[in-house]
């Protein structure tokens, strides 16, 4: 008797995951998700891009927050079409929630769509939500040592962000460190240094963010 | 027919949590689980705790990370008896990984013992691991929106310690808003600053464990 094998069924999260990454592509719309643990400078970081970009890009944020709604109502501020999950506990975002809260935005419309996700240096590599790249900052006032201990994050990221650059000067962290150990664990990683508070590197961040979205048309 | 109704069902790791609990308690051994984001500084002041109570209490750490022992090896080379628990992806820590490592520690021997969590804002406050107390830090670079955020770490702590205040003066950070709206959520937690590089508020967070400890005898 033949035994039917069915292979490479997609998880529940995957399979959406790929039809939000089609409605994007249908629209142009290029799409990171921004992960990072909480207080990395995220949203400062939207605010300085909203800034940057805003006049020849249009850009969405779906801010992703286990309570409140103060990260869209600052980046709203900022000039960007913001759209609040609030997360009821849940540690991360998933396909679903982004699918959910599409329908909130004119996706023809946009240009870049960033997916701000909770704040947490675990949980939130392990989701795909659709997007083009995965983005993550690391603060230098985190330490040196994270790649090593949060090794998945830096894995799956297209770009390595290391942010508070200003701070170097009062902290122990060595950044050489960072970014030699995240080199070893993602050979093609991109790594930028960046201060929203001093500016240093964000040109560098617009300009591959232009060249993805100018891609993407 | 009369129905039999069992009420108040321990879930598993409630269970496992109490027996943990009861261990610490035959041992008068007073237990904290140590909580915050990554890089806030929890190593660290456990270095500082070795340097602080070691001359009059034996202190215990049971270390959870998701993949490396940097941490043992730091709180070891404090002279404090350290065991590192891999979590292989867990974004925290649970009551039976506690349990599954206690064997290594002659419990009758110690004071103090210091479970330091996965570093995550989000869900090590969910899972209670036998402790008697909940402490959190939140260091001064993350913000001062985080306890509207990151809500429930918050309630179930008894302590928050704010920390790296020496970086004050270059951060954008309300100190008295973290306090206010931390007592909004937890009238009842004890708040003190600190910061391991200058020593601020760490005799007053030496004291309180000292208070504890002896009141556990």
């Amino acid at each position: 008797m033949k035994v039917n094998v069915v292979k490479n069924i997609l998880d529940a999260n995957d399979r959406i995951a790929m039809e939000n990454r089609q409605r994007f592509d249908n629209n142009n719309v290029f799409t990171i998700n921004l992960m990072s643990s909480p207080g990395a400078g995220k949203t400062t970081l939207l605010e300085e891009m909203g800034k940057g970009l805003g006049d020849n890009f249009r850009v969405g944020v779906i801010e992703g927050d286990i309570q409140s709604s103060l990260d869209a109502e600052r980046v709203a501020k900022a000039g960007l079409a913001a759209v609040q999950i609030e997360t009821a506990g849940a540690c991360h975002l998933d396909a679903n929630m982004i699918q959910s809260c599409l329908g909130n935005f004119d996706l023809a419309e946009l240009d870049l769509m960033v997916v701000e996700n909770v704040g947490n240096l675990v949980c939130p590599a392990e989701f795909n939500t659709g997007e083009h790249a995965k983005v993550m900052l690391l603060s230098v006032t985190e330490g040196d040592d994270k790649p090593l201990k949060y090794p998945l994050m830096f894995r799956e990221s297209k770009v390595l962000l290391i942010s508070k650059t200003d701070l170097l000067p009062y902290v122990r962290c060595d950044v050489e460190l960072i970014k030699k150990t995240a080199k070893g664990l993602n050979p093609e990683i991109k790594i930028i240094e960046i201060s929203s508070y001093t500016g240093q590197g964000l040109e560098e961040w617009h300009g591959w963010l232009t060249e993805q979205i100018t891609r993407e048309r």
